[in-house]
């Protein structure tokens, strides 16, 4: 008999305990799948806008992520005007994609002052791009990069639900909500 | 000197052209990073969603997309509200991140015979499962798969915008907008 590769895949809290694990891994390691997730946000026009960004923290008991970014950028502006956003990410070995629901907090200057503090130079050089990230210019390296404490921000995320299918030999889909305290929810795939 | 491995981050029409080869992959290569893109939309409440999906189509002079999907599942709600969607991908070849933005119609019943008359009898199982997609059960299998081609539906993505971004030695990100022609513009990364 064959050994189950995703025996977490039968049982709601290990299902949830996994989401986690991959999680924290995309933190401590580059080349996890949940190193790089998909961020989507709305627009102030009620638009829908997604891109890739780079996962830098995870508070595992209190449910939270945190994520660098330009505070010029146009997902800042899109979470002033609608301050949720939905996290996507497809974990290949374990067939398994999870969706989060987050309330975005935007924070910036002296409230970054202490993780600015340990973002390495080379990182630095992505907040305090000149001109501001999306203006036209008229060659593609018509840019500057000078590392600038006042571009930096961070999103802070509060995840209020999570959405996970996996895609085993069976298909199995569970929800989990934060306001039951994630005991998990099976839902027709 | 080493040979440049992506030559077409030069240019913008090069950069345009290279965007499509990417996506007509998608439909071709199972394996193709554009096989699996993920599809933003916005819920009935203003909120972001974001899913994997599977890239049917390619019509590359129209610039329009096809996904196939259940017509019970939310995405297709989120649509009727909101008939726009964000489609994002990661190249890792490429070292590319591809952002589309588009207008999406929702086809069923007999408009999509011709279409559900090609689909393989395992991906029809994906069509009609019951309870419907993303309702309550009790355990993680109590759900039923049979082919309904009531439940098939087609989402027609016309693309309006493209927003490249090339993680190369240097960045270079560039917009392609359907009303000027695909011309497109850089702008700062």
């Amino acid at each position: 008999m064959t050994r189950d590769p995703h025996p977490w895949a039968a049982g709601l809290s290990s299902m949830h305990a996994q989401v986690w694990n991959c999680l924290v891994r995309g933190v401590h390691d580059r080349r996890a799948p949940a190193r790089h997730p998909a961020l989507a946000t709305v627009t102030p026009n009620g638009l829908p806008r997604v891109r890739t960004v780079v996962l830098r923290s995870v508070d595992r008991l209190a449910a939270k992520l945190e994520i660098h970014t330009d505070l010029n950028s146009a997902k800042v502006s899109e979470l002033r005007a609608t301050p949720f956003a939905a996290l996507h990410l497809w974990d290949e070995a374990g067939h398994l994609q999870i969706r989060l629901e987050a309330e975005a907090v935007i924070l910036s200057g002296p409230e970054v002052a202490e993780i600015w503090a340990r973002v390495p130079d080379t990182s630095r050089l992505s907040y305090g791009i000149a001109p501001q990230p999306g203006q036209h210019i008229a060659g593609a390296l018509d840019y500057s990069r000078k590392p600038d404490p006042t571009s930096f921000a961070v999103l802070r995320l509060k995840v209020t639900a999570i959405d996970v299918l996996h895609l085993g030999p069976d298909h199995r889909r569970a929800k989990f909500i934060r306001c039951d305290d994630w005991a998990g929810q099976w839902l027709a795939p």
